[in-house]
């Protein structure tokens, strides 16, 4: 019935967000590379909204960005428009979101990929994968192709067994009228993997000619705008903005005689949506009193005059979108060219993996993106690189990678997912984060660009000038530590200027660049380096010594995480063996099977009390395993 | 059930390249205009071969702009390559062929819609038409919405219960995964309107970095580019070439080998395929002692990897493909990136259609496009701005528009649908022209303009250019019609430098440019213009001049047809009322209605006797017409 259509090493399914990333990371950790998908004119499409990056989600883009991977590349070239969001508060909060020109954005992403060395891009829509002796060998298409690769990436996105929703209405298919893939998901079924039904939506598209901008605020991008990647160099200056209005009494009023349309509402839709990303519906019913909501209105893209209406995510019927769009100013008479909808598909339930992003019961088959319960391009790019690091990684036998919550929001994201599973859409959010003083957007090459360095998917030239930044930062620190400041005029003036108390006695440097009131730029002014330093380092060296207490703190606690993620567990561990641990702790933990007595403590259902019995058996060092693993 | 959601003069399904032409030309002749169709990020999407133009297609293109549409203005601005095909033959086959880039001639028809004033894009899946007191009204979408509008045309290509075959597989689905639209045939069918089941295939697509260029012929665009619009003032001179490669006995033996298993040999495809677009293992059988086939290999855009290997056209197995590729010089390695595949969809028997591409059964009620059994982008285009010229006079109450055979490809093509019906998806030759010497691209402006002009699709600023034109050529023909060239020595020489025999006497400027050998440009230097003349306006007078004998010929016959084009029959006449017709005749001309005693001729199985008889009854004058028409 197959015929033999090739060998590779990883097979990537999907070439959405996940699906580039992982096909990339595979091929330039030296795998032989297919990346199968179903329509290769819709590659990294984005069928919501025209934006990268944000709080959490652009920390994201730049660790993808320092592992090797390349959101941040491209949509450094494809942007409309760049904003530093945030930076009125602290570095741990600050954030780049990029507007995105979409057609673009998938011009430039599949050139990337056409051009990758080791990688073979087809069109092809998967339909089974071929397991043999419980292992992942490879993937059959519908037109009964059988390409086989030591292992398998899936992601898949909202196309499995994917509905469209909108009003009453609801028909198979996947997003913006692209076939669903409806046979594969009941193959992975049919392989004893569980599935989960979630939902999203998005918002109408309306024509720019519609739209009375003057009763709209506009929203420009920077002026100096910043580049998500480290290996950009430059910036697009012509920018487009976006413009802010508001929903009011009316809008909600529409929303409010309408809700039993809704099939949100209507119980039509079974799948749970992503508590942070809200249909207006939802918003309207949870925050009753709230007056208004804010509504982007967001070019998608430099040659279109479709617009997004950003906040306004619907499943209602299309009449009422209309209506609900009269009630907003500037929208009065807005032109609808696509109507929102919400989509319902099938996702793993993902503590079926391991950290890798492996799944337990089928060794060889990986799964990342939204097909693992979480929502967001972002969401989607950062397991796609650990996917594909790992997936090449068990093809040529070379080590895999986990990262732990300390390291980057890829870590955070992967350890929830696998250790507590999610009931909706999983997003990320800086308050997921519990190091995230550490976890700052400016500091990821900091903290990753080694690990991309040592897997080979950072090239030596980058590495040679990383490693240069952060021998400039390190000089520049210990120098500002050692000089000794006096409380002289000029520098009394600096202060004042500055809006700071003076000087009552010498001060370390480093020191006085704690006080909050007090520029790197200040300083310099007294004390300047030996020769100009570039704008990153100096940004580094501002904030690593102001927030110097902080970060001390998180590291004195990451120590104490990192001692029980030392406590390594065992796989095959059994867990029937340990007397004194609660029912459910034992159940939950024969499930998520977690690596180490740290990830096992974040289970819930796992108590400090059964997190201690277990530590105690297993420093005792006389596991029991259960046989036949 | 359904909502009302808004009311038009016109309203256009499918965003193709026949939706295009026809939404933008109902706009611009001022009717309000919707244009629905089911993906917005496809719009004149090219799913085939990624070039516009060529013999006969290449003058339509002309046509079309002449008439005020924009497929030429779009490929003017997107293309990767331009050339004038058949420069060594008479302007009647000359013909401009471009290469496209597709994702941009996409974006670039898109922004042109989003632009257009009285235009409205929406994306939305059509399902039914709203037919009330036998006529049309109006259309439904699947999410229930009811549009009315005085007219509809309906353009959705190879859509409508498309099914895609490879091999023995075979799937509902429209071109390139995206859905099938099968609702909406069969509400076609329930409305009385016969459908008809045709195929159509497509090449694989490989990746240009795995093609050994050395062993193929390049070829490059024309180095002085010309343009297809009228209004295209600037050209593009960074061109991309195409190259050339053979199919050898190694192919044919590989396609001998595997006949059985394609879906067009296997019995698989009930649908009749184009005869003249045939695939690679139609041409194998049906020329078997050709010994090669031409392969072009041609870019699919600027920024993408992917190439068409035109002449390659297959629905046999995936498996076959590449074995087949493997036999062919310089794709020995080609690496495929999109399999080849057939596709069976239904279209509109064309014979049910009046000349204005109006239903006969359903006023209202408009098709064009592949929907009515033709194939071609070009040939789509140019029954989409036909549709939409009269769909938007229907519903205004203006004039329609019918071509006749001497006055465009267009009115050659339309006649031939509705009069003779097709048994194959149709495509335009210059052959099926009796009067291609005046049908050429050169002159489509000069053919078609104050037509254009006429309907409002042409601006008063190109009008006036236009008319300068015109006047400026009849000026310099008429001048060379006066002037005696003496055969004085400087003349003797530029003739004999061309090529020619020496004057023996006097000449008329205008006679002697009639000699093969003698160009316009010769003639210059012996008697110069008062002014220097446009390279157009040099061109027509010298085509005009040359071939004025076939021209003067063609138009005699034109002369001849139009009397019988003019001896019009009434819509209503009762052809059971007449005598001594042949009853197969009788049978056609009650269900073709031809407009005119011409059409009548041209029907298959109405012999001139018929013809005859018909003409002496019109003429008598005392017609019996058929009851409650
Ligand atoms: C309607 C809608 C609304 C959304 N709203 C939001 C939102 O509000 N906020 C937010 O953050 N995110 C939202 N998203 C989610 C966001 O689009 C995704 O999180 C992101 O695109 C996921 O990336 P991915 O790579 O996992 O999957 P996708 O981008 O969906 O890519 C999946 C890929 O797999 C391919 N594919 C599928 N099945 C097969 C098969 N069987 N064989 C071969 N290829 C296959 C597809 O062609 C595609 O290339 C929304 C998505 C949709 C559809
Ligand atoms: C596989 C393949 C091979 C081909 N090979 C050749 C070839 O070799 N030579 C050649 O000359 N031509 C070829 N063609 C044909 C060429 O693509 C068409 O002739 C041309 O695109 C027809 O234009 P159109 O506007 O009639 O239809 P299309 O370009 O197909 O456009 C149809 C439009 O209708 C929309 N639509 C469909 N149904 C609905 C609905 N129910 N509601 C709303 N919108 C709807 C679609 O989204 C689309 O926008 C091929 C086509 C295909 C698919």
């Amino acid at each position: 019935m197959t015929y033999d259509a090739g060998h590779y090493d990883v097979i990537v399914v999907g070439a959405g967000h996940a699906g580039c990333e992982a096909a990339i990371a595979s091929a330039r950790r030296g795998a032989k590379t297919l990346m199968l998908s179903m329509n290769l004119d819709m590659v990294a499409f984005m069928p919501c909204n025209p934006s990268v990056g944000g709080p959490a989600k652009g920390v994201v883009v730049r660790e993808v960005d320092a592992l090797g991977g390349v959101m941040g590349q491209v949509i450094d070239k494809t942007y409309i428009q760049m904003r530093m969001l945030n930076t009125g508060k602290g570095p741990a909060v600050r954030a780049l979101r990029a507007q995105a020109d979409k057609p673009l954005y998938i011009q430039e992403m599949k050139q990337m990929l056409e051009n990758e060395a080791n990688l073979t891009m087809r069109q092809g829509m998967v339909e089974k994968v071929i397991v043999e002796d419980g292992e992942c060998k490879g993937v059959i298409t519908e037109t009964k192709a059988a390409y086989y690769a030591k292992s398998v990436v899936i992601t898949t996105g909202t196309f499995m067994r994917g509905r469209v929703i909108i009003g009453d209405l609801s028909y198979e298919s996947g997003p913006n009228n692209q076939r669903a893939s409806v046979s594969l998901s009941e193959h992975l079924e049919e392989l004893g993997i569980e599935l989960v039904r979630f939902k999203t939506g998005t918002p109408p598209r309306v024509n720019s000619h519609s739209i009375d901008y003057s009763k709209t605020e506009i929203q420009p991008g920077d002026e100096n705008p910043q580049s998500f990647s480290y290996e950009t160099t430059d910036v697009i200056t012509d920018q487009i903005p976006c413009w802010l209005t508001y929903t009011n009494e009316f809008t909600h009023k529409v929303i409010d005689d309408n809700l039993s349309l809704s099939a949100m509402y209507s119980g039509m839709i079974k799948g749970t949506g992503p508590r942070y990303c809200p249909s207006i519906e939802d918003k309207v019913v949870r925050f009753h009193d709230k007056p208004r909501h804010q509504i982007f209105l967001e070019p998608e893209g430099r040659h279109t005059e479709e617009v997004y209406v950003q906040g306004l995510s619907t499943s209602l019927p299309e009449y009422v979108q209309k209506e609900m769009l009269q009630t907003i100013p500037g929208l009065e008479n807005a032109e609808i060219m696509r109507a929102g909808y919400a989509i319902e598909y099938d996702a793993v339930v993902p503590t079926q993996l391991w950290p890798t992003l492996e799944l337990k019961t089928i060794p060889g088959l990986f799964t990342a993106g939204q097909i693992n319960g979480t929502s967001g391009y972002e969401e989607a790019s950062g397991q796609g690189i650990m996917a594909g690091i790992n997936a090449a990684a068990k093809a040529l036998d070379l080590e895999s990678l986990i990262l732990d919550r300390s390291q980057a929001y890829i870590g955070v994201m992967i350890d929830d997912l696998v250790t507590k599973g999610t009931n909706e859409p999983y997003r990320l959010l800086t308050s997921r984060a519990e190091y995230r003083l550490l976890l700052r957007h400016d500091n990821a090459d900091l903290r990753l660009t080694e690990i991309g360095y040592k897997l080979g998917t950072i090239k030596q030239e980058r590495y040679d000038r990383f490693t240069e930044k952060k021998q400039l930062i390190e000089q520049e620190r210990k120098r500002l530590s050692k000089i000794i400041l006096k409380p002289e005029a000029e520098l009394q003036a600096i202060i004042e200027e500055a809006g700071g108390t003076a000087l009552k006695e010498a001060v370390k440097a480093a020191d006085l660049l704690k006080r909050p009131e007090i520029k790197y730029e200040l300083l310099e002014k007294v004390t300047p380096a030996d020769k100009e330093l570039p704008a990153d380092v100096k940004e580094q060296v501002e904030i690593q010594t102001k927030y110097q207490g902080y970060i001390d703190k998180s590291n004195q606690q990451v120590e104490r995480m990192r001692k029980m993620e030392d406590k390594k567990i065992p796989e095959d561990i059994d867990y029937d063996a340990i007397g004194g641990i609660a029912t459910e702790a034992r159940e939950k933990l024969k499930r998520v099977k977690p690596l180490s007595v740290g990830q096992a403590s974040r289970i819930s259902g796992v108590n400090p009390a059964d997190v201690s019995i277990l530590l105690v058996y297993i420093e005792q060092g006389n596991v029991s395993r259960v046989a036949n693993q």
